[in-house]
């Protein structure tokens, strides 16, 4: 486990500003952080606008201060963005050319002992590093979305990231409220999308073959597990399934099913038009009477609901929002 | 779909009383029915006991009445508990043979028209009604611990099971404040278990290869998706991220990631005697200084706060809370 001081910066760039990226501003921005931000596209401000708005709402729900926010600009460039930031968080497109392109791009222009967080979720940081003039700067920074409130970052070196550059990387994303959690050894997907890709696969087999439908999937997950999840992971549930017995007790008397047949196959169902077709049919007839706008309300006043309740039993993730409190 | 109506009986049997029957027959209880308790061992009815303790406490803190209970009994037999039950519940191990015995001693001596729901997690419905006299009675009623609590319940009929007596348990399942989910295919594990199972999978490996630990993998998930999961499933996250565009538009996004060599082959890490002690010794450090007791009230003050806040904000597991209360 790499230990971490948490640091404060007082400038960064974010270049890429989707939802993912709008909200790493957000998160930034809200905790005093100036942002400079470079996106092509033209609707670049308005998603952020749209997105610090939800996150303005959210911390002032949660009784974080909102006052004392940084300010943003949009800059011209991605040089522009990043020429005097003392960290870069990355959030392009998920393809290995654009994300080599954009990199040179930044490394072109920033300080050379400036470190770069990428968001992706699927590529290696070690192949990112193949193109890169100073290797040394860059891990993944992999975020779970809406990224201003969910404090969870996976943190990955690749082959040329030397364990300060971890460790510095750990202080800043603390510094902004975050729990990063450093995946030591570098694989595929790291780990938390090891886990949604491993339910994503098995849950459209469930809607392909007809089981179940996507409200009916979502329903056993939101009322069923997923209320445990947001408190206690895997492993910590199954100690307490298991008794007073421990987790030893646990995995003798469960550990043998997993060798029956029940999941399927590991290649995924074919993406056909009728697939796509019933996944949207039934996605529009379970989901379809909110906009997006309204789900993303719903959902932010329901996690924060669920991070005053943890503070409140300083417990998981309320245990980290209320060390940054403090701060 | 089944349609079914909520129906409110008075005397119910259940037969098994490990955790997951003790917490059936809180949850009985505590909507004002009388509960006769099968159990061979020793201690059933101090694991009752302890379990009736966690659950009227959550019921009292949710705000739910725990002053008309029902009231129970430990039964001298299968055949004792169920003799007059409206209704019973089956929680034995999990062994095909036992499962067929313990049946057999039900259907001896219960009302011929008594449904039995089963709490197994694996095994399918139709392989039960194989042995029984009377298999149209039988349905799986699967549901999550703690059963008191997390209100979903997977109900799923075996080749002779009529939809009337599905809709019967489902009505049956919903008057005691559950949300039954009809599963109208018969698969192994159903669906909760088929998503549970994939990611168990997945974390074992995670571990087995020095990924991540148990700590690592388990705050991944509780600061990360598993405050999504809370309150929206896999779909409904999936919706939102897609944006604008929709679920068809997140589709063809992110679909074709699938295909990506992620997750791992379907064969489950070995059970060794190092991945056992591996396994134990992660969980010890990450939980050890809480007793079972401990955490089993931990999560059920957060998963009751988690319910309050749904319930206030008119969502997921809070409107069946609500649609309840108000019955």
């Amino acid at each position: 486990m790499a230990e971490f001081e948490v640091s404060s910066i007082e400038r960064a760039a974010v270049v890429g500003c989707g939802v993912i990226g709008a909200a790493w501003a957000s998160r930034m921005l809200l905790n005093g952080v100036d942002v400079a931000i470079s996106d092509p596209s033209d609707n670049a401000e308005q998603i952020l606008t749209e997105v610090l708005g939800n996150a303005v709402a959210a911390y002032d729900d949660l009784g974080l201060p909102t006052d004392g926010q940084g300010t943003y600009r949009m800059a011209t460039s991605v040089a522009d963005a990043v020429a005097d930031a003392q960290f870069i968080q990355e959030s392009v497109p998920e393809r290995p050319d654009i994300k080599a392109a954009v990199l040179a791009e930044i490394e072109a222009a920033a300080p050379v002992d400036t470190i770069i967080g990428s968001s992706t979720s699927g590529i290696k940081p070690s192949t990112m590093q193949a193109t890169m003039t100073n290797p040394e700067r860059l891990v993944v920074g992999h975020p779970y979305n809406p990224v201003y409130l969910l404090p969870v970052v996976e943190v990955v070196g690749g082959e040329h990231t030397p364990i300060e550059v971890i460790c510095q990387a750990q202080g800043i994303y603390a510094g902004i409220g975050m729990k990063p959690v450093h995946v030591r050894v570098e694989i595929d997907a790291f780990v938390g999308d090891r886990l949604l890709e491993a339910v994503w696969r098995e849950a459209l087999w469930l809607v392909n073959d007809g089981v179940a439908t996507t409200q009916e999937i979502d329903d056993i997950m939101t009322h069923g597990f997923g209320l445990r999840w947001a408190q206690m992971g895997l492993f910590e549930t199954y100690r307490v399934a298991g008794g007073a017995g421990g987790f030893r007790h646990f995995i003798e008397q469960f550990g043998p099913t997993l060798e029956w047949p029940w999941t399927k196959l590991m290649d995924t169902p074919d993406f056909t038009p009728e697939l796509v077709d019933t996944l949207v049919e039934q996605s529009d007839a379970q989901s379809g009477a909110h906009t997006i706008r309204e789900l993303e309300r719903t959902r932010d006043q329901n996690v924060v609901g669920f991070l005053k309740v943890l503070e409140a039993n300083n417990w998981g993730a309320g245990t980290t929002i209320a060390e940054h409190r403090k701060r």
